[in-house]
């Protein structure tokens, strides 16, 4: 486009700005955090458990039962495609179980570990990117390096992975979020799960933390299964390298879910030791309320659907708003994701932080630029992850009508600039 | 007594253990778990809460509130007697919580430490004996050394406490209950509170971790107030010194209900900002639902009188079975608890392990000896813990009289043993 015609469309954008700001928005997209209405199909929990003895006659409501209820235990393993005895069902957060887990391997080492990680001269994970903040931000607590490789729509760069694992013995360990990953929605496929699982690694202790949180939140009829870690490990020789988190956050109710682990025997069994210095056992009123309102695996598959045909509008809202302003525009690419939380979204290198600031400015708030990448840093300033499932649908709609003029104006702006020499 | 006499009594007593073994009997004194009928009691909690709405407003079924609800927190600040701002209310365990300081002071520090305690040499706490088993066993699967001192009615030895702080920095904590301690009953006085948290201590980041998880409860209608320990320390110019901790584990369920922490403001934002890398807020339905079935503090204390009316006949058939037996025979001596969950009974010295393997061989199941002291090391072997309130009455007086005639077996077993030279 011409110098003159950029001109005229800034010009144009910045009035269409000063509209968006006059409409007094107050919406958020920052956060994967469930709708009302979500929220609302889990209320039959409210009312639960009717009784209060596990399957094993235990009462659930006094101590003990440190790997949790075998019945909530075999829905998760159903859900998550492993063996029931591979599972632990924890509390209310995924996140703790992988807190405790790495913290754990910082305090103890793996079994398979020559010394506690913290006494290693430096820990590194493996990052792929654009990935989950909280990730990240938990890694940099606890002094442990990341590098980063790229996502693609079948998992991470396999090739990128392999060099970085393959002779440095300081590099133990790499998230990975398989299915619907946030925020790019990619699935991992069976072929890069199985290159993952079976790769040599300098380290004989590389853990693989697979967070599954996403397992069962298709936004499609197309319900993808995801590929089966722990099998491919165990048969390519390496049965430690993966260990497995999922929740219920976003099924029931955030915070008030349950969460699940699943390892090797060996890592199972490591991780109840070292829990049971730091617990009793888990809430299994919590569990029981859960399994007496799914009764099954299936039924969990049931109650997604419900989620789905709530929020899979909201996610076409996103898609219609960025099309109909952006497409064909060259400034900004964003994902179609089939499942998950999310959409991410590529603006024009280096305007990421401009958008977010001028959303901002509109009343929309937008999760921090480079919030997807170690540190924040996204080297190209381009990333964004929108989360629609929390406002109503038509915040959505207004929002992201919203950020696609901000996406724009700061695209223009940018290539209106004065050049700095 | 004459050797003939005690020969006797030996035969007299073995005829009593073989009729004790032949009821075969099927009893367990061991954790210090609420009774069934206690379990009851909580019964409405299993359809609260009715609403989804917190004071501000926010959906408790959704993320985040990491410092939990503020009308729970209330809950804990009229019992604890801090301030509401003092005050993080978790998840199921104050375990857990108390789990989580030692770890983060370990891997990050205190505010006032000059380095993460696992960059020390060597890190030491001071347990009071007899004590709680799982505070040992957590702080030695950490790697923290322990070193005992008494603990007295009043609560610890002032004078051994300060002696192992004074010069020592490794020196760097001290587990206490303070109120209705595990095993012995001792309530820690206000003057004696006063001296550990005002004494000199040459580690500037001594922690007091204040575990007053029976501090409502009370076996008798003398409601003992614990010190004031978050006052006193601050009163003399130690704030950090103490971190406190409760739960309603033991109020409502074990395992389902809602733990806490107090501390100075320091602490506390020490805490929340460690435990926001580790989780993303506690199940605030959960808290929600103990703050409608109780409504304030007074409500607790009233549902505490409900479970004194259940144990306190337990407790009392403790000692019942105890001194009709062994009343003026000089083999053992045992607390008269008024408040908490258990009996600290001290038999001869050198018979604490056989009393328990004779109590084993009959069917009754005890704590083994040992486990209220570090690395499960009684110097003495004479400690054993009773906790009568998970079997039923009857239960309890069948078993407590068991215990009765193995402690006198094991007496007179010893008496009459050849000497070893």
């Amino acid at each position: 486009m011409p110098a003159d015609q950029l001109a005229e469309r800034l010009t144009a954008l910045r009035a269409d700005y000063e509209d968006l700001q006059a409409k007094g928005l107050e919406l958020d997209l920052t956060r994967g955090k469930p709708g009302a209405d979500q929220l609302d199909l889990s209320e039959g929990l409210l009312s639960l458990p009717t009784g209060h003895r596990d399957r094993s006659g235990a009462d659930v409501r006094n101590y003990g039962g440190l790997e949790g209820l075998t019945e909530i235990r075999e829905v998760f393993a159903d859900l998550l495609g492993v063996d029931t005895a591979q599972v632990v069902a924890g509390g209310n957060s995924s996140l703790t179980m992988m807190y405790q887990v790495v913290t754990w391997l910082l305090l103890h080492g793996a079994p398979d570990s020559p010394r506690p990680w913290s006494q290693e001269e430096k820990v590194t994970f493996v990052c792929p990117v654009p990935g989950y903040d909280r990730h990240f931000t938990m890694l940099a607590e606890l002094g442990i390096d990341m590098v980063t490789v790229p996502m693609h729509d079948d998992g991470p760069d396999v090739p990128a992975v392999r060099a970085l694992v393959a002779d440095d013995p300081s590099v133990k360990g790499m998230w990975l979020v398989p299915t619907y990953a946030n925020p790019t929605g990619a699935v991992c496929s069976t072929e890069v799960a199985a290159d993952l699982m079976a790769m040599p690694t300098a380290a004989p202790d590389f853990r693989i933390l697979w967070d599954n949180a996403y397992v069962v939140h298709h936004l499609t009829d197309v319900e993808t299964k995801s590929a089966d870690a722990l099998g491919l490990a165990s048969a390519s020789g390496h049965p430690n390298r993966p260990i497995m988190f999922a929740s219920t956050s976003k099924i029931t109710f955030a915070g008030a879910g349950v969460a699940a682990l699943a390892a090797s025997p060996e890592n199972k069994a490591w991780y109840l030791k070292r829990l049971s210095y730091a617990a009793i056992g888990p809430d299994k009123v919590n569990q029981l309320r859960h399994v007496e309102f799914f009764g099954d695996a299936d039924g969990v598959r049931a109650h997604m659907r419900k989620h789905r045909d709530l929020i899979a509008p909201k996610f076409a809202a996103v898609q219609e708003a960025l099309s109909a302003r952006l497409d064909g525009l060259g400034v900004a690419t964003w994902s179609q994701p089939v499942g998950g939380y999310f959409v991410d979204l590529n603006v024009m290198d280096g305007t990421a932080a401009r958008v977010v600031q001028l959303a901002k400015e509109a009343g929309i708030a937008l999760t921090p630029a480079g919030s997807a990448f170690p540190y924040g840093n996204d080297p190209d300033d381009r990333n964004i992850r929108l989360a629609p499932t929390f406002p109503a649908l038509a915040e959505v709609e207004a929002a992201m009508a919203g950020v696609a003029v901000c996406v724009e104006l700061a695209a223009v702006e940018k290539l209106t600039a004065p050049v700095v020499e």
